[in-house]
């Protein structure tokens, strides 16, 4: 046994120990022992129960022939197979693929060939769209189905042995997201045990997360796996309830059924929410954490009287999810109702993870924190991702140097306020240049939004001979609600500079991905008349 | 630029970067920069303040000479000088070594020498002890009085220019801990800032601290860095309120006139609150962490009926403070008062930050889990020392081989219960052994304390020629109350084996410890009619 005398950088007698989320589940199979972990339609599940099967499932995936470092694809909704998942795989030293379950036969089988899967587990429902991507591949992985007759994955993981863990190194792969631009394949963001570890605990602190929380699958688990949600609620001992489809009825029966007291969602879906007839006000208050697009000052105001507390978030898969947090200060308590909103969609700043944030223009120089100055947000920190997976020349062009050494490019463009507080303005792909003046569309589409029979809406830009390119805005209007065009376009030139204003207003419903985000890139290709393939689903989150 | 494209242990283009308390400064500079950090007396410091304080007293630090590793002592009350050295000293890269201020010239002249310590940071008040420190070394620190005339620290930190931080290892030092046990010199605990990241992130977690917590520092800042509070607290945005004198009518002043939420206090500190006349039901609940010994049945009663909500902590200063918490199971809400009182003094399963926890016989093997068979805790972890400073032979002494590497021996007897749960049952050196059998002086003295006119005792051996051993008890009684020798022991023969039963009660005051804990050696001593020295403060935790 060894000890040093000095004071830097060390190897003592007695540590460190590697981080993982996988103490979790070893701590709370202890202290909750008998508290039920996870309810799926009928089926409670303790901890107990839980850390037994999820062992199984690692002695099935090690028995399998998976080695350490080996990579199993999941394709599944927000069930109890996803959670299995997300600790049994690393228990075996395998690697996670969570499948985004929108996406096309083609696309799976890319990625999963990509990721080099040795296994697919898949819930029955899925199992035809498995086979589909199974019949692409030269070398399929192993299928087991999960659910439906016989239960394929129920037998697996009974006869196999419980199998223990060993994280030889904390920056070893956890987990693969891929996620998809616009344009290009699907890229493979490698999640390390100690960065899903870390944003598990600022996860839990900034949703004040603990033992009493009963937390809502709304979010995809596929989706940077769920935030590090499945982590955070093993941490504090909380009830997960999984959820098959995000559908407004299903959620609000869950919120008021099972005692809900938190769950994360898009925008859009919370805007679905409201506008279904079950929408009443709860007898307490639920906690929401919203990113992907700023909440509306509109769509705050309603959420808060159905005694909704939302908190909006900002990240990208890249980034472990929500990197960023719009902290509440007590002070814009006191602020009138629109400048509190303006605030509350405010992407924020760094969680207590601890990363760092900065704006940058083109040379790579911090913008000024004038609320005003546009640049690139880019980060760094142990909630960055180690790289795209087998792909060195994309981690490449993701990346900038600054201080510490390579920062992230996000591809968001926003502004810095005086206080540290950022405020994205937009995609870099989004922006409008019109005449040589940008236009950030989220400008022009909150303005939109304010009009009383917008139930929401998107603003692109559309090639113009004149112009360069001019803004046109689509909308869907809310039920019974009617308004004519040029009515809108007044209504923005009422509130912005004139040349914001969208030259044309096409009504009807968004085209959104699979996490409800909507899809500009539909939209800019209808107006280009270009052809709109069946694959465009975009499975990131910034 | 590079990237891998394997999955095991690689370092990659973006990550990671060091864990360090540090970065919660950073953080709350930001988002709370005009939110009160500290109360100290009549100051208020915001954020802001505080964060510039830190920085100039780095620069100080820097300017004095103190290269990145050297060591700088507090000599100091908890007042804003000790948060501010918690990070203006790791700023300068150099290592905080806060003191005990009950400690001896001559103690405390061997810690700041064998600590290698270039300044004393000293609180105007006990400048006559620093003074009579510095003129027992050598080669003595330059000494900086902070506060009374002239104030030669706020112009130090004054002149200095503001200093940044690079934190390069996170396993590089952040703090030095002396601790001592009954026999021997002051040993230096090393802590790293990788582990005071985890501990400062589980006491947060743990404690339910955040943005609207207020905190009251009656445990001393020199006690295990105050258990990481000091770091905790930046992290969520809350404030602290400093404290001077641990005195009953100034921390129940404290408690209503500044609206504190949590605050950390020994069992003994407890009771002298209980016995203060301004003890009344408070209007709102307070959460008070306690340890150095389990709280009785009827001080957890009488603090409830107080609207104080007690959770028990374990600790020592080897494991960062408390390592293991009474994580409580809402199931033992239902069970009967005299268990739920019994469930509360367990010491309780490792804290979210995730270390492990065995007891072992005497070859190293764990112990059933069956509440009965008794063995001695070890610990592992990242809360867990790195070793003692300039001591490997101590370092190895106080370790055992097992699992994953070392393991830290606390030199304290327990059981663990079926569900995992740690109950301590004595210090290795206070088992009491009678006639060949065990006796814990924490069962007698429990059995002694549920004795009305009981207000606080201890049990320790006195040398026999019969038996070996036999216990003797040392008890202060309630003011007006009145109990004769014999009834105490008939009272613990009624409740326990009568061979366990006390053969004799000392009355009157018993000797503590500045952290509040009783010193059973002091006991001892007087049994074995030994002098007693004045330099015999222990200040370990455990």
């Amino acid at each position: 046994m060894s000890t040093d005398h000095g004071s830097a950088g060390v190897a003592g007698a007695f540590g460190p120990e590697p981080l993982t989320p996988l103490v979790f589940l070893r701590r709370s199979a202890e202290v909750f022992a008998e508290r039920v972990a996870m309810v799926d339609g009928d089926r409670h599940v303790t901890y107990a129960e839980l850390t037994d099967r999820c062992h199984r499932l690692a002695g099935a995936v090690a028995g399998t022939g998976v080695e350490p470092g080996g990579v199993v694809s999941v394709l599944s909704p927000n069930t109890l197979l996803s959670l299995e998942a997300h600790f049994g795989i690393p228990i075996a030293g395998g690697v996670l693929n969570a499948l985004n379950v929108r996406l096309s036969a083609g696309e799976l089988a890319y990625i999963v060939d990509h990721a080099g899967a040795e296994i697919l587990l898949v819930d029955h429902e899925l199992e035809p769209l498995a086979r589909d991507v199974l019949g692409r591949l030269e070398r399929p992985p192993r299928l087991i189905v999960a659910g439906g007759d016989g239960d394929e994955y129920e037998r697996w993981i009974d006869d196999a042995r419980p199998a223990a863990w060993h994280v030889e190194d904390e920056t070893q792969l956890i987990s693969l997201n891929y996620t998809s631009g616009t344009t290009g394949r699907p890229k493979g963001v490698m999640y390390v045990h100690r960065g899903a570890y870390l944003q598990a605990i600022a996860m839990a602190a900034q949703a004040g997360l603990d033992g009493d929380s009963r937390f809502l699958w709304t979010l995809p688990m596929f989706h940077c796996n769920g935030w590090c949600f499945p982590w955070a609620l093993v941490a504090v001992g909380g009830v997960q309830v999984g959820l098959r489809r995000v559908e407004p009825a299903a959620i609000w029966r869950a919120v008021r059924e099972e005692g809900v007291t938190h769950f994360n969602a898009a925008p859009t879906v919370l805007t679905s929410l409201l506008a279904h007839p079950d929408a009443a006000r709860l007898d307490r208050p639920v906690r929401v954490a919203t990113g992907g697009a700023p909440p509306t000052p509109a769509l705050l105001e309603r959420l808060e009287r159905l005694n909704i507390e939302v908190t909006h978030l900002y990240g990208l898969t890249e980034t472990y999810g929500p990197a960023v947090i719009c902290d509440w200060r007590a002070e814009w308590d006191e602020l009138p109702p629109d400048e509190r909103a303006r605030r509350k969609a405010y992407q924020g700043v760094v969680n207590v993870a601890g990363g760092r944030l900065r704006v940058v223009d083109a040379t790579g120089h911090d913008v000024p924190r004038d609320g005003e100055t546009l640049g690139e947000v880019v980060l760094r920190g142990n909630v960055v991702m180690h790289g795209y997976y087998r792909d060195p020349e994309a981690t490449a062009a993701a990346s900038i140097d600054g201080p510490g050494g390579a920062w992230f490019r996000t591809g968001d463009i926003g502004v810095l306020h005086p206080d540290g507080y950022l405020e994205l303005r937009d995609r870099a792909k989004d922006v409008i240049i019109s005449g040589g003046e940008n236009i950030a569309s989220i400008e022009v589409e909150a303005a939109l939004a304010s009009h009383p029979a917008v139930l929401e809406c998107a603003v692109v830009a559309a090639p113009d001979e004149h112009w360069g390119e001019v803004p046109v805005a689509f909308a869907v209007l809310r039920d019974g609600a009617a308004v004519e065009e040029h009515e809108l376009i007044e209504h923005v030139k009422q509130r912005l500079a004139r040349f914001k204003a969208p030259k044309r207003v096409v009504f009807g419903p968004l085209p959104k991905t699979s996490t409800g985000k909507i899809q500009k890139f539909v939209l800019r290709q209808r107006l280009r008349g270009e052809p709109v393939g069946p694959d465009t689903a975009d499975v990131s989150s910034g």
